[in-house]
């Protein structure tokens, strides 16, 4: 029992596909890694500065994204990374020796999880790259770092995404309640929790775009003034455009059967010009346009669930989470898309939507140290369920040297 | 006592510069991770197609290294460095059950230690990027996998190389005996182990082009149809130009102080295409050319060896291991440059030259996992001794599940 309620304190790091800064999140956990309770003891989000983040998409970009520009950016990151884990420990009241362990995400600057042509006798396999050396993390804070989730679930066979389900089932599952959890980033993906509550029965995969497409194009139309529409006022302003939204549901994407994850390839930049030029030639306003591809986001969401969850199981709620749960004509959408399943913010269960992320990798980080499993197969179409993260164990300590299994 | 002489196997993988192949060690370790006795059971170089390495050299070059190709690469020679592991264990006639741990280098496509310039409000940190996903050998193999050796190193204020001074002193320290490691890849390096026995007394650096020069040269010279001059024939048969030998040797990097490092961004492709430029601008012949090439790498190490080491200790042999071992013209350069000290190979050992590298991973692997610091401050410039590498522990038994620090 005394081993049970013995909490370990972790931080977990995060950038997205904006890659607009560092989510760090420190939580309590109080438990066994698969069954356990969450605390939230601080959030909070570090920029990046506009000149990095268009480093980080030049880097992305395979037109610019050359080998000395990313070698250099994995460590920049890293250092970034390790400043946010000291800083939220700051704001905490905390100290470093409190933390029992650090799970980083680090930065996506490339994932072609569908990849199998050939080079030369040999063929390309499904691949992932993750940025932010976890060596600078770990060294900087002398708190034992796990990093590169993603790799190993690739190598079993698995699309390495989405890996949040493991944490929303953590955060969110409930015995008798069946719910939703529909995380709004970059990309927009879904998670279904059984009222069973059993993990091997939580189906989760990306439904399209999330935030991408109606920052791009307000990055578009505002001339890089703007990256965002805040609260989604400028889609409140305009109207749906049915011809465009119906063009933009025929992307194969969105109706194409789980697993699935997608990524900037599909709806980065390029595909929100490709949009705007469509707009005009159909004489879209600036504002009907941003309200068709908030429209859009919302109807990939809302049909993604329909098609896949809706049809077989019975969600009480639908729990938003991630920065698009700030825009609310987005969600106006996806409320009346989904009627009469109540939709809430995660705010409700004490976790604020934008710190979802960086808390499941603090949660995916107590997995790996505790050897758990934390992909789910049946998710990401890997073979098995398998230890996702590398280990980087801190030595401030005799623990890790205790512990470590060939110590001599 | 059953401790300590409970043995363990373990693989090294290890592809250097050159990136022809992956070169794979079984070897059994007996004692304590500082203080051991190694025997090679297995050693075998499993070449990459001659497509894959062009790609590779592609990869670590800032014009072609795209971030594609690298996300992609990263993975392909993973899978590569896998098969080495699988491989080498059936020759060795064991199975993978048998076996401890792997240690993988993984392929540096790019390494930039003494980087200091800005990018907006922050300076760039000296950085390293090797490729050969660690999640790949890992599942394949079901072994406890560690790799990403370098950058903890460089974490620590180091320059990441070289990390294989740690195992030439476990091969090869000997009570009241000095002796220098002189290993000659790519790149060459020398490793000074005092007759004191002492770890923190052990000198080492890189002493410029290994094989590197000769290898691009001869490659210039045949246009592509060979890669590197068999037993140094070629220079045998040409005469050194002193005129040019004396250009060569004003390159800064020779007579720079230790700690040291460099790579294929000095001495490769692009530095080759300017000498061959020279030489035919003196008149030489293309054996005078590689003559010259062979002569200044020999100069390079006599001189450094001199400069650094000989100035104030006196070992009793040098010892020849890596590639460059086999060049016997570029032996007996520097055989008569130290004259009289005794030069000879890592056979008189049992180790054969090319596989003291690998063997090498082999060696920091278990360090890594017995939490034993493996970088030696005074030899990279590192702020501290820490330990090297992120960890991927197997999960196929119990062992590590029960030995990992936060189970519950």
């Amino acid at each position: 029992m005394s081993r049970i309620t013995k909490a370990i304190h972790a931080i977990g790091l995060m950038s997205g596909t904006s890659a607009d800064g560092v989510d760090a999140a420190l939580i309590k956990i109080k438990g066994k890694a698969l069954d356990c309770k969450i605390k939230l003891i601080a959030f909070k989000k570090f920029p990046f500065s506009k000149g990095l983040q268009e480093l980080i998409h030049k880097a992305s970009t395979p037109e610019f994204g050359r080998v000395d520009l990313i070698c250099r950016l994995n460590f920049l990151i890293g250092e970034l990374f390790a400043e946010a884990a000291l800083e939220i420990v700051k704001i905490a009241g905390y100290t470093m020796k409190t933390i029992d362990l650090i799970g980083s995400h680090g930065q996506t600057i490339y994932h072609a999880p569908e990849d199998r042509n050939g080079v030369g006798d040999k063929k390309w396999l499904p691949s992932t790259l993750q940025i932010g050396e976890s060596s600078l993390i770990a060294e900087r804070t002398g708190v034992t770092t796990i990093a590169d989730f993603r790799s190993m679930d690739m190598a079993s066979g698995g699309i390495g995404a989405p890996l949040t389900p493991f944490a929303h089932y953590i955060l969110f599952h409930e015995k008798g309640k069946g719910k939703i959890v529909n995380n709004i980033g970059g990309i927009s993906n879904v998670t279904f929790l059984s009222g069973g509550g059993d993990i091997h029965d939580v189906v989760a995969f990306d439904t399209g775009p999330g935030n991408m497409l109606i920052d791009s194009l307000i990055h578009i139309i505002t001339r890089g003034k703007r990256s965002y529409d805040n609260s989604g006022t400028m889609a409140s302003m305009g109207n749906v455009s049915e011809k465009l939204l119906k063009r933009l549901m025929d992307n194969p994407f969105i109706k194409k059967n789980p697993p699935k994850s997608t990524g900037r390839e599909e709806f980065g930049y390029h595909e929100a010009l490709k949009i705007y030029r469509y707009a005009k030639r159909y004489g879209l306003s600036d504002r009907d346009i941003i309200a068709t591809v908030t429209g859009f986001t919302a109807r990939s969401i809302v049909e993604n669930c329909r098609m896949f969850i809706l049809c077989k199981k019975e969600p009480s709620e639908i729990i938003l989470c991630g920065g698009g749960a700030k825009n609310t004509t987005l969600i106006d959408m996806i409320k009346k898309g989904v009627e009469p399943i109540q939709v809430k913010t995660s705010d409700y269960y004490g976790f604020p939507p934008e710190a979802i992320e960086s808390i499941a990798f603090a949660i995916l980080g107590n997995a790996a140290i505790s050897g758990v499993p934390a992909n789910l197969p049946q998710v990401t179409g890997a073979k098995k369920a398998v230890v996702l993260g590398k280990i980087i164990f801190s030595h401030r300590g005799t623990k890790s040297k205790r512990n470590t299994p060939f110590n001599q």
